[in-house]
């Protein structure tokens, strides 16, 4: 037995009429925003629009449409058959903030103010996206004033303090980001030239960034305001990308590792690490430069694979000092003492190689955490700064581009040019001009407590 | 490593400040209008609202605030500490338009119009969470003119087929309930006294109803034509009860039974109907409405315990006829012709008791169904479908209230008053007067196709 109803059959008002050619309009404004959505005119929030389809509030209906559309989607969990079988809102969350970045940002090819529109549609689809955030709460004791004066404890919810911490600090670095661009909103000394240009317009790209304009700057390079105002720009991008990357390793450490990842990983880390990184981590004498200098970093798939390894050997071995195996993991018996020695030893390798290659991919630890993670807070927080740190990357290679073409203009032999476009001596050359980071501390406040009412709602 | 900062320390623009007061005032219009929500002023879409806060804008802002919240909620399956370990969408959404429900009609205790304000809301929010539906699709060919005039198939997205014809459906019967209450909005000839008045000002009311206020007709009952007009207004009531009901069934049934509830069965039906039962059922003649009148259904309660042993029966019945258990599962070895007569005896008896107690409440397999269901479309049209049911058969009995009144005035000797205000049997009551179902079935169309442009999108 199925109910069907079409809207020629009666027994309605006019105010249904209203409401469908409200719909109408509604559906149109929706539609143009969102080609891919289809919702049929005959839902879609037909009551409220009922009431008196005046211009202003159309225009509203089309700003609750879209949020609608939205956070139906992330509902469904990307599964639009409606069966319930998508991914977990944690993950649809981190999925969206993760495409919006995408197709908001795509390739910022130039140096200059993004365009009104587009800032616009960022900033309200990230609030929109992290307003979620607001309603993940938890008890915390607060002191209250009893008539009488004396002091009594009550609980009262609050936003959880990862996010109250996190959530301002990440809303500030992405402030920072878009206003270190509006900077280039004045007349620059260099302009750019499309890379279809002639060859005798063109101007200078370094080698691997083909897909780019090229960049012309006066024949004897830029003047010197001119190249104080670059680095002063790079200092600000730099800032931001240390102190994202700072919180986006953060999260991903808060995040559990997934089973699914321990059941993929081998029986001892030695198989893992490969012979020559294993020796030399468990030589009597390490010196992690020195072993740094040993391996091949000259690509990132190769940096990630290395990180990959030394990750997986160290929970491996993290592993076996819980389960405190009798078999020896190693060929010989290691105590336990050596073990944690080796294990640091290990860690260090990871923040120098974080330290210096700040782009790099993913590790496949950290995308599995992402996909298995079902804590909406924390995956709002990794998405949100994960897109921040790409995008200061961004930013800062296009200021590196100039520089580059600077420098080639003020010498041209080509050979004592810094950083002649090989990406990872690229994403090294900031670590040159970055200011101590308890300056980056001070800077976004870390350890500064939030203001009281800010934190007790 | 942790990221701090509060709005103290600085680096920021008059923009911030902006939105913070913008976030202010929008935190309260939010928070007034849901006293349980908490969103810390620190966040919370400050990007849109620091553009320009004009009155209209704000007032925007706030609209949008409210349906943050809700779906934020829904997000995060009610687990407000965001660790993801809440109910699933689809349980989330039908708990939210149960408890919206709940709040926006409480006991509808007089016969009178709903206030703006309640009607607004119960629109308003009932198209938000309703509006998830409009991105349930599904793929279906459609013909499509080619420029050279041949027909060539192509496939599109729809809504899917059971929203797209029960949705319309529900949405009209929604609006039928609430302008029929509207059809009170004249003066009428009955009127309301305070069950709290003096027993000489009180008026008649059914006896189990001591908690609704009590009515006065004229002395010598209503006029014929405020009669009529009473039992009219009953009519369209009945209509959408027996449509919402109808629907509530249809979607019920289409949900999977979960395994949780197989698991909790006894082995045989027998022991889970009781000896009578299981006697009057296997007896070689058998009279379904004479086999009811054995049945003690003074109770709600009652009716719903044999409603869940005939579920539950009928169950373990077809799982032994799937199973094909050698072992009998009766006293006695019985056919699958046998079994499945007794098993249609019992349907039978499911719809008399569904027919006669349209208002009882749910039994323990719909309720574990609703439970367990992950279909985010069929939670929406189950309960959206139930609301409606249980708005409707309050609304049914107010209108039985002031018949009872009248018949009362009219005829003062109780023994002759109709159904003298047990529950089941006031329930009953409407069937005397209810158009054939066909007439149902033209009223809200079933069978008739939605208009092609509704259908392909």
């Amino acid at each position: 037995m199925q109910a069907h109803s079409s809207e020629q059959d009666n027994g309605e008002s006019v105010e249904s009429m209203e409401a469908e050619q409200a719909e109408a309009v509604s559906d149109e404004k929706a539609s143009d925003k969102s080609p891919s959505s289809s919702s049929p005119s005959n839902s879609n929030g037909g009551g409220i629009q009922a009431e008196a389809p005046s211009p202003s509030k159309t225009n509203q209906v089309s700003e609750s449409d879209i949020l609608k559309e939205r956070f139906a989607k992330l509902l469904l969990g990307e599964d639009m058959s409606g069966a319930g079988k998508g991914v977990s809102s944690a993950l649809a969350l981190s999925n969206a903030l993760t495409n919006l970045a995408a197709s908001v940002f795509g390739e910022q090819s130039k140096l200059e103010p993004m365009s009104e529109e587009r800032k616009e549609r960022w900033r309200r689809e990230v609030a929109w996206l992290v307003s979620v955030t607001d309603y993940v709460v938890e008890f915390v004791a607060s002191e209250q004033k009893g008539k009488n004066g004396t002091n009594m404890e009550i609980m009262v919810t609050q936003q959880r303090k990862d996010l109250l911490t996190n959530i301002p600090a990440l809303r500030k670095l992405d402030a920072m980001l878009l206003s270190t661009l509006d900077n280039f909103k004045n007349e620059q000394e260099y302009w750019y030239v499309s890379r279809d240009a002639e060859e005798s317009e063109k101007g200078v790209q370094r080698g691997d960034k083909w897909w780019l304009p090229t960049i012309k700057v006066p024949a004897n390079g830029l003047s010197e305001d001119s190249r104080l105002f670059l680095l002063k720009q790079k200092e600000e991008v730099i800032q931001v990308l240390k102190a994202s990357m700072a919180i986006n390793a953060q999260i991903l450490s808060d995040m559990s590792v997934p089973d699914s990842y321990m059941e993929t990983l081998p029986k001892n880390g030695k198989s893992c690490l490969g012979d020559s990184i294993y020796k030399s981590i468990t030589d009597e004498v390490f010196d992690p430069q020195q072993f740094l200098s040993t391996l091949d970093l000259s690509a990132e798939n190769k940096v990630v694979d290395i990180k990959n390894r030394i990750e997986a050997s160290i929970l491996i071995w993290k592993r076996k000092m819980n389960t405190k195996e009798a078999k020896p993991s190693w060929g010989f018996t290691v105590s336990a003492e050596k073990r944690e020695m080796f294990e640091e030893r290990l860690e260090t390798i990871l923040l120098l190689l974080k330290d210096q290659f700040p782009g790099l991919p993913q590790s496949s630890l950290d995308i599995t955490k992402i996909q298995y993670n079902k804590d909406v807070g924390l995956a709002i927080l990794e998405s949100y700064s994960r897109v921040l740190e790409t995008l200061a990357n961004t930013v800062m290679s296009r200021i590196d581009d100039v520089l580059f073409a600077d420098a080639a203009a003020t010498s041209p032999t080509k050979n004592n040019v810094p950083s002649a476009g090989d990406e990872p001596a690229e994403k090294m050359s900031y670590a040159a001009n970055t200011p101590t980071s308890a300056t980056l501390l001070d800077f976004i406040g870390w350890g500064v407590e939030p203001p009281p009412e800010a934190q007790v709602k």
